[in-house]
């Protein structure tokens, strides 16, 4: 049987089914990033992700600069994700032999500027020849840093947390609509800020080290909104063991999002609550907690907190309640990255 | 201009040129892992590498759980070689979507047995579909740790020291070669052993420990062979800063290794020469300890330790010594992975 026959998560249970449990210690596999005790000082925080030409970007559509921005963005998102501090990176590249050398050129001064953005040291890589394959693909491991009892995991949620995002969701989705489908009367500042919330997302690293470094348990559990945000808490709700309800009215949609749902005639909603790759910090707070946080992230980050809905209890399961008081349960309806047929 | 016309130590140097210098602590990047300290305890070791469908092995001549196996004794291998111990890897697939379910198990149950027998858990990764090539690749990315003051860099040889191998150098090469030209005369088992030197290599992780926990600099230097012998040499040598001489006489090699280049009438000592992927140690010694290291490796590892020459000035260069007294000057002639046609 192919593995087309399979979809990501259902491939990843299945490998990782049976693992060796890590040493005593070892404090956290299967969150955003690995949590590792090496036994004295900082815990070590671990992720590897990769962009592949055709099916994350194409090199007519991204700029140059951005597919290098991204790919190590995305890491970093991870990292923010629990709350620590980017440090090291390792870079593997694939290399078709007909790249051009100012393509790689490009690609790699995104890269390396986006690493001195984040204080992060490329310390070291591999390259290897795709054997005639045209694909590009750059895969990147990153390591971090976070103080230990300070990691923010998915699994401390409680019912009565507040669910809270950053920034506004849907953009990435709406901007890589934007490269299928022609948008008519849409401004060109419009298409360009949601593409490229697409083709260069802005990791929330500061926003997550902050978080993370609040004492007293106020943030509870966190991650990034990379699959969407159905999916992304349904993960967190699987691993708090608990429910969720969504108030839709209250999602935050930036204004050109607005403009070019019309413009598309397509629901802004199916993309904040569906679309992937928004990279925002999705987190649950204690309800008392929320001025604070709120005002630290608006005065540290100059980013905004959006309350989305409440943490439930397990058995209420996860539900969007509508303006007219209405609820319908939220299904997830994630990202596949195994599946995706869309390209830019 | 394409990136084929450039090597990979040309690519390497080029986009590494002009990175961050890492923050004081960290103290080794470019040798066979990076060397980063991260404020108290053991240090840490980070290395990744690669195994790519069609470039590295097929699915028709590697047997599946070989596969897996390879691809993380490269990395243990390269952790070896600073005198560490592995402790976790992240594993990174990119898969086609023709590949086959069962042959994804079977090179996933032979990555698992492998981290299973070096005590290394598998605590992260990352699955990404190739978009339609059919190409399949596995990038691992392996942490370890080391004590301070006992990780063996590639830069610590002097004049005098013993230049050191273990085990028997060429017979991946050969093995290679048995699978792109018909070796007539040749027994199974020869066939066997040689073949699984490639598709198999054997990690010297334990035979690594030993080395980086003498005490008192008896071993100043070390690296693995990935290269072939004569690249991997002018590396030492490079991060030295010093010169070598190779006594042809008394490089070890593997009755095997002999029969088979008599049945396919090539010169055995160009595969131990030259030929890439032996995966032993080559590390250099203090004249005075060489009773002491060789007793060592063969009471706790059962592994053969030769000398095959010695450090010399840099103004010497890098010679290869004749049994019959004349010396010729040693040109490496690594392997290229970016160049490399040989495809089994």
């Amino acid at each position: 049987m192919d593995i087309s026959a399979f979809g990501e998560f259902e491939l990843i249970a299945r490998l990782t089914a049976g693992l060796a449990v890590p040493a005593s210690g070892d404090i956290g596999v299967g969150d955003d990033c690995a949590l590792l005790d090496l036994g004295r000082g900082d815990l070590l925080l671990a992720t590897c992700d990769s962009q592949v030409e055709g099916v994350h970007f194409t090199l007519q559509s991204s700029p140059l600069e951005h597919i290098g921005r991204k790919t190590l963005a995305i890491n970093l998102s991870d990292i923010a994700a629990m709350g620590g501090t980017p440090r090291y990176a390792l870079v593997s590249l694939l290399l078709p032999p007909r790249l051009s050398i100012e393509a790689l050129d490009g690609i790699y001064a995104g890269l390396r500027a986006q690493a001195q953005r984040f204080d992060t040291a490329i310390v070291g890589g591999n390259i290897s020849s795709t054997g005639g394959s045209p694909q590009l693909v750059i895969d990147i491991t990153l390591l971090g840093t976070v103080e230990r009892g300070h990691a923010l995991l998915r699994s401390g949620a409680h019912a009565g947390d507040l669910i809270c995002v950053t920034g506004s969701l849907g953009d990435s989705a709406a901007g890589l609509q934007t490269f299928l489908r022609p948008a008519a009367n849409v401004s060109p500042q419009d298409l360009q800020a949601l593409r490229e919330r697409h083709t260069s997302p802005e990791p929330r690293v500061r926003e997550g080290q902050l978080l993370g470094s609040l004492e007293g348990g106020k943030v509870t559990a966190m991650l990034d909104i990379s699959d969407g945000l159905s999916g992304d808490l349904t993960h967190l709700c699987e691993r708090s063991g608990c429910g969720a309800r969504v108030d839709l009215a209250s999602i935050p949609l930036s204004s050109p999002l607005l403009r070019v749902a019309r413009s598309l005639q397509h629901d802004p909603l199916d993309w904040a609550l569906h679309g992937g790759e928004d990279y925002e910090l999705l987190f649950t707070l204690r309800p008392s907690a929320l001025d604070e946080v709120r005002s630290a992230l608006q005065q540290q980050c100059a980013t905004p907190l959006t309350v989305i809905g409440e943490i439930q209890p397990l058995t209420s399961g996860l539900t969007l309640s509508y303006p007219d008081g209405h609820s319908e349960p939220l299904h997830p309806h994630s990202w596949d990255h195994l599946k995706k047929e869309n390209k830019v």
